[in-house]
C-alpha cells in the first residue's frame, strides 16, 4: 500500500449486515456528501438508479449476497460475483484504497485474506477491536474473534499490530502493551499467556512496542493500558461480555427511568448530563473493527450497524489509508526479532 | 457431610481479607446476633477478649497469617497454625459445619483440599461465582479461577455441580447449563469447548443436567441462561472483565450526577429509583463464591469484604449447610457417565 491509494474510492458492501441494504446505502451517501469521501458502493443491480446521479458515488453491480450465517470459506470459494469478495478485489486491483461491510465476520475476513493477501511475516491477521474509555481513549483489543487458536508468536504479531493501530488511530504515543491475564505475575496465567509474556517481556515484539506485562479483565474499560493482546476465543469472550454487561446496567437504569412522574422529570434532566456518556459508550460510535495484517484496509463494522455506525466505518477506513496504518505495521513486523517467518 | 452437622457452627477466618481483622470480626459478632447463627471465629489471640463473651461466638487461637499475595501452597503447607488453615481443619475435625474465608482465594481452596479432600469421584473442585441478572434470578459461573488448564470431563463435572448449585441456593428447578463460547453452534470455539459440548450433548452429566448448548459472553448477565461452565482462566477473565466494565458505567453515570445544580436536585430524586438496582448489582450482596467439590462448604468472599459482605457470605455457607449443598453435588457426580474416575 502506498500514499498513491489515498485518492482512491472506499469499497463499501452494500448487501452486508442485517439492516443492509437501506442503512448500508443510507450511511455510504451520507459519507459522500458530507465527508467528501469518495465512495464505491457495491451491491445489487437493483440500487443503481437509487445512487448512480449522486456525486463523489460509483455504483458495481455484484450479483451474489453472502448471508450472515453462511460458512466463511465456502461462500466465498463459491460466491464469486458477491459483493463481499467484489469489495476485497476492487481493494486489490487498486481500485479502492480501502473496503467497509458490516456483513459476515468470517467471510469479510476470508475475502480480504484471498484477494489482498497476508503482509510479509505475518502469520495470521487479527481483528482489533476498539472498546471506550469513559473520559480517556478508548483501549485496542487484538484479537478479538479471528483466530480461536493461537501460537505465543501470534500473540507478540497482535502486539506489534495493536500498537501500530493505537498510534495511528488515536494518536497514542509510544502506547502500553499488556497480555490478557488472571493476575499481574508473570507467574499468573494459561501456557500461552506464560509463553507470550516472556516473548514480550525478552523484547521479541522490538523496540517499538512497550510492554507493560500482564493486565486483568478488569483494566479493558480503563486507562491503565492503550492495547490488550489475547487469543481470538478470550477476545471474543471478553467483548461480549463487555456487551452484554454494560446493556444490563444501561437496562437497569433505563427502567429505573420509567418509573413515577417525578422520576420521570427528573430523568429529563439528567438524561442531559447522562448523553455524552452515553455517546461514548455508543457502539455506532466507536464501532468498526479492523482486520489488521492483511495488505490492504478491511474494517468490519456491527452486524446490527445503522447509517450512523457506516459513516463512521468509512471514517475509521478513511484514516487508516491517509495514515498509512498498513505501512507501518509492516514496518513494526519487520522490527520485531525473527522478523518474516517468525511464529510458524 | 450428614445432616448432623447443621447444629455446629460456621467457621470464620478473622484474618482474612484487606479489611481483617476489623469488618470480618464486625460481620462475624453481626451474623451470630442478628441472624442466631452460631460462629466460630478463628484468629489472632489479641481478639480473644473482644469477642469472647458475646453469646453464639466460639474464639480459638491462630498464632499465623497467610497473606494475600502468599504463594497459596508454600503458605498452606509451612503455616499450619494460620487462621485459614485452622478453618478448614475445624471443618474436617467435625467442629465446624462450614468455612468462610475473605483472604488468599488460592489458599482458601489449597487449604480445603488439604483439610476436607476431595468428594469422590470429582477430579478438580472449581469456583462458582454468581452474577446479578437485574430483574432475574443469577447466573453461576463455573469455574471462575480454580483451574487455569482444564480437560472437557472437568467442564462435564463443573456442569453438574454448578447445577446442584443453582437448584440449592436459588430454587432454580433443572436449571439451564450452557458452555461459554464464541458462537451458539456446536461447531464453534476451541477445541476444549468443541469436546465438551460434544460430552455434554451426549449425555455425560447424567440425567440431572439440562443441556442447552453454547452460550456466549452477551449471554451472562441475561436470562438465557441459569450455569454457565468454562475453564478456570476464560471464567476468571469474564469475572473481572464484568467487574471493571459496570464500574466503569456506573463511575460514568456518577460523573454525571455531580454536574450543576439542577443535575444534583434531579440526582437525589434518581437515586431512589436507581437503589434497588445498585443493590441488585452490589458485589458485597451478591458476593461469596463457593468452593465446590471439596468435602465440606468452603465460601470465599471477595478480599475487600467489608462486614456486609462477611455477613452475607455467612448466611450463604449457612444456607449450603442446611440443604445439604455437598450430598447433592455427591449424587449428581455419581449420576454421571463414568461416576468416579471420569476425566483424569
Amino acid at each position: 500500500m502506498a500514499n498513491s491509494v489515498v485518492g482512491l474510492p472506499i469499497a463499501v458492501d452494500a448487501m452486508g449486515g442485517d439492516k443492509a441494504p437501506s442503512e448500508v446505502v443510507s450511511g455510504a451517501l451520507q459519507a459522500a456528501k458530507e465527508l467528501d469521501i469518495h465512495v464505491l458502493l457495491i451491491g445489487d443491480p437493483g440500487l443503481a438508479d437509487e445512487v448512480s446521479a449522486r456525486p463523489n458515488v460509483t455504483f458495481q453491480a455484484a450479483s451474489q449476497v453472502v448471508g450472515m450465517d453462511e460458512d466463511p470459506g465456502r461462500a466465498v470459494r463459491s460466491k464469486r460475483d458477491s459483493s463481499l469478495v467484489r469489495c476485497a478485489e476492487a481493494v486489490s486491483e487498486g481500485r479502492a484504497s480501502a473496503m467497509v461491510s458490516a456483513g459476515n465476520t468470517g467471510a469479510a475476513m476470508a475475502s480480504a485474506l484471498l484477494r489482498m493477501g497476508r503482509l510479509p511475516g505475518v502469520t495470521r491477521p487479527a481483528i482489533a477491536t476498539v472498546i471506550p474509555v469513559p473520559g480517556s481513549t478508548p483501549t485496542v483489543l487484538i484479537d478479538s474473534g479471528a483466530n480461536v487458536e493461537c501460537t505465543a508468536s501470534m500473540l507478540v504479531q497482535f502486539a506489534q499490530m495493536g500498537s501500530a493501530l493505537a498510534t495511528e488511530r488515536f494518536g497514542i504515543v509510544d502506547p502500553r502493551v499488556g497480555v490478557l491475564s488472571i493476575g499481574e505475575e508473570a507467574s499468573k496465567g494459561n501456557a500461552l499467556v506464560k509463553e507470550a509474556h516472556a516473548l514480550l517481556d525478552g523484547g521479541a515484539a522490538g523496540p517499538d512496542v512497550r510492554f507493560i506485562g500482564n493486565v486483568e479483565g478488569r483494566d479493558v474499560m480503563t486507562e491503565r493500558v492503550d492495547v490488550i493482546v489475547t487469543d481470538g476465543f478470550t477476545g471474543n469472550v471478553v467483548l461480549k461480555t463487555l456487551e452484554g454487561g454494560v446493556k444490563a446496567v444501561v437496562g437497569g437504569v433505563m427502567a429505573a427511568l420509567t418509573g413515577s412522574d417525578e422520576v420521570k422529570e427528573a430523568a429529563k434532566v439528567m438524561m442531559g448530563a447522562l448523553l455524552p456518556l452515553a455517546t461514548e459508550l455508543d457502539p455506532d460510535t466507536h464501532g468498526g473493527a479492523v482486520l489488521l495484517g492483511v495488505n490492504g484496509v478491511c474494517v468490519i463494522s456491527h452486524g446490527s450497524s445503522n447509517a450512523k455506525a457506516i459513516v463512521n466505518a468509512i471514517k475509521v477506513a478513511q484514516h487508516a489509508v491517509s495514515d498509512n496504518l498498513v505501512d507501518r505495521i509492516q514496518v513494526v513486523i519487520a522490527s520485531g526479532r525473527g522478523g518474516p517467518g517468525v511464529g510458524t
